[in-house]
């Protein structure tokens, strides 16, 4: 694997720098990733880039080609460069599992190390999980809005190639049924799907024989898009091309309700009373909603998707709440420290993690403090595990579970959090003591 | 280099199949990337990608991992593989060049080859189109606003890791003058800068201790970042450390226009003239632009940069706009192709595309035809240039062109191209005939 050693901020390694001539690069510290509030009107946040954090930091190595562009670029000097060469993380990080909600002040990842080797990690853990969880925070209001119906993601070319593939991981976490995206089958084995576009109609003299040749490779149960020209036609000639056997049309334009109940009526005059519409064309969580009682029977969703429905990052940060006194005969003991500016505070210290939940199961508070956590009367779900031990990957899990993990994680959220319009999250999240 | 090929959607093969075995897939083809139209209000736009686009078209390749994918989940058939196995565009690109500005329907790339071979580049040409372009329209304005003080580009932890690479290239054609990502240092030769963040203060017993450790490690002429605690406190005690000579101090919250003020004039008191002061916080184009009148020497953008400063993609489509006619002794005659949706026109056939200027050199119209171009007066510039000949890039360049062709296309447009306010596009597109 490709070092991703510097998808990493310039002042990551200049502070290294300072704080290994200075004496303070090996001060015990605990980094903190967290977010101070969800996107604006977001009911609850959705973990995800977990997996794909651990491999990074898996990959987190400077190699020598890294190091001869810091040692060109005269970013550091000589004696952190060895430094460099030789890191690897040794510390500890705990984190909320993918696919679980989260909260303002969730402590998403906690990282234990010497702060030489925890800073490192800002950029790009900041990178991962606030991509990804974006994402995942919209794909958990379609899925939920869509209600059982699936959801396919089909973003891809409207974001970065690399994004794109972690969008469809992302997605998928957060109930999506599958991708268009072929890397993310590769990568992740997300389910893929795809038929045809408007281009391969265009290719044929005309539509009759567009779909001739889809049927004829890709079978009867193949996905017909039927707006190129006229869409009654070209359902017509669909089921004529296909059978009463026809898989599915696929809608790309237009008022989707109303022609989807157009289509519907019309596939079941024509007997391809099985035979699915699938809908297409910016859509997002609110018109998945609208849609509910159309005869629509799965979702394509693109732009809005990856680009998280308007909140296309997720405002989380990485701070240092707590570090070793830096006294002599200093044997651990941790100092909680924390900026001073009015606008953006942290709180200091190694945190707790708890979701309180009702005797029923409904969540009600994110419960956060620092130091031993209350007893737990049963009801409470310890959020944080273990994800690396000593420098170790330790957390890794296949997507499925992430996957499974959300669904429980969803369910166990009041009703409240269905509500698409926008709002307070619904729990609060209470600092103890 | 790693293959590209599987960063593109499922349908992109299934299309291919269906066009192999129907024997229309080798048929000529011209597809066209464009925009229907700019991002709400938005004047121009900024082409971004052209040269990675071109590194990716290189690295598209089918190795024996990306067909083991394609085989193992049965994305298509043994012969398409075949066929896939020995794939290499072999077609001709013609596109904007890289920093250029473009409008509604400028035809920012034709492709020209058989249907198999360009419609297989379709999603990877437009995920890195749609997104280097929408960090370079939103960096465009936010230098424009900046008057040129520096801007420097610090999202990275914002974006998907990747992402950030190529917003840190795409904001640097558009003008920023260095970055915070490394990897855009080591790939692209961006300039990188970067000092120290709050946990460095945080790290340490005082203040003064993180100044004195960064100072001594890093030069006087660092940037000392004086939020941490009390402002005017952090600006005294780094002119007492680092002395007059300091290079420059760093605020990253609260009213920056007040506080650019009293810590100008608290360095000026001080006998620190020429030390710069650097605000950070969540800036876009209108906070840069409201900034204007304090004394601020520089802006780090980070958030509203890699997200476009609320357009993260840019609505590029790829679609075929003519073909061979597929008759016996079709010598190359290309018929003219368009969807018939009402609400997603497409204009048919192989385009020209013209910037038409007045005789002072102001741009004034978008001139777009197909077929021969009218005969240039003199004050056309022709947009389009070749970008692949045969399947061989021959459009590269150095992105210091870019760079360089950005600040005479910009320069080129009406003035209201200055204004951040909502409005059309500032020159009008024109089909001929």
């Amino acid at each position: 694997m490709p070092s991703t050693a510097l998808l990493t901020d310039h002042y990551e390694l200049t502070m290294l720098q300072a704080a290994l001539r200075g004496g303070t690069a090996h001060r015990r510290s605990v980094f903190e990733l967290f977010a101070r509030r969800l996107p604006e009107g977001r009911r609850y946040g959705v973990v995800a880039g977990v997996g794909r954090a651990l491999d990074a930091i898996e990959d987190f190595r400077f190699d020598d080609e890294s190091l001869a562009v810091l040692r060109d670029g005269n970013v550091v000097d000589e004696s952190t460069l060895e430094w460099l060469a030789a890191y690897r993380f040794t510390g500890d990080i705990w984190g909320y599992a993918e696919g679980d909600a989260y909260f303002p002040y969730s402590p998403l990842v906690i990282v234990e190390g010497t702060f030489a080797e925890a800073v490192l990690l800002e950029t790009l853990l900041l990178s991962i999980y606030n991509h990804d969880s974006a994402i995942a925070s919209a794909a958990s209001r379609m899925t939920q809005a869509a209600d059982g119906r699936p959801c396919i993601e089909m973003g891809s070319r409207r974001t970065h190639e690399e994004a794109a593939v972690a969008s469809a991981r992302a997605a998928y976490v957060a109930g999506f049924a599958s991708s268009s995206n072929l890397a993310a089958r590769q990568r992740y084995d997300v389910p893929t799907a795809g038929t045809s576009a408007h281009s391969f109609t265009l290719l044929h003299d005309t539509e009759a024989d567009a779909f001739r040749a889809q049927v004829d490779s890709l079978g009867v149960g193949t996905t017909l898009l039927v707006d190129t020209y006229d869409i009654a036609e070209a359902v017509r000639l669909g089921v004529e091309v296909a059978g009463t056997g026809l898989g599915a049309v696929r809608i790309d334009s237009g008022d989707l309700g109303v022609l989807a109940h157009q289509v519907r009526a019309q596939l079941d005059s024509l007997g391809a009373t099985a035979t699915r519409i699938i809908v297409t064309s910016d859509l997002d969580e609110y018109a998945i909603a609208a849609l509910a009682s159309a005869p629509v029977d799965g979702y394509g969703v693109g732009t809005q998707l990856v680009t998280g429905s308007g909140h296309p990052t997720s405002g989380m940060v990485y701070k240092l709440v707590a570090r070793g006194s830096g006294q002599p005969g200093d044997d651990g003991e941790l100092v909680s420290v924390a900026k001073k500016s009015t606008d953006k505070i942290s709180v200091g210290g190694r945190k707790f993690a708890l979701r309180r939940r009702r005797p029923n199961g409904t969540a009600e508070a994110e419960i956060i403090g620092i130091g031993t956590p209350p007893v737990d009367d049963g009801d409470d779900r310890d959020l944080l595990v273990q994800l690396v031990r000593g420098g170790e990957v330790v957390g890794r899990e296949p997507l499925s579970a992430a996957r499974d993990r959300h669904v429980a994680a969803r369910a166990e959220l009041p009703l409240e959090a269905q509500q698409l319009s926008k709002g307070e999250p619904v729990i609060e999240t209470v600092h103890l003591p």
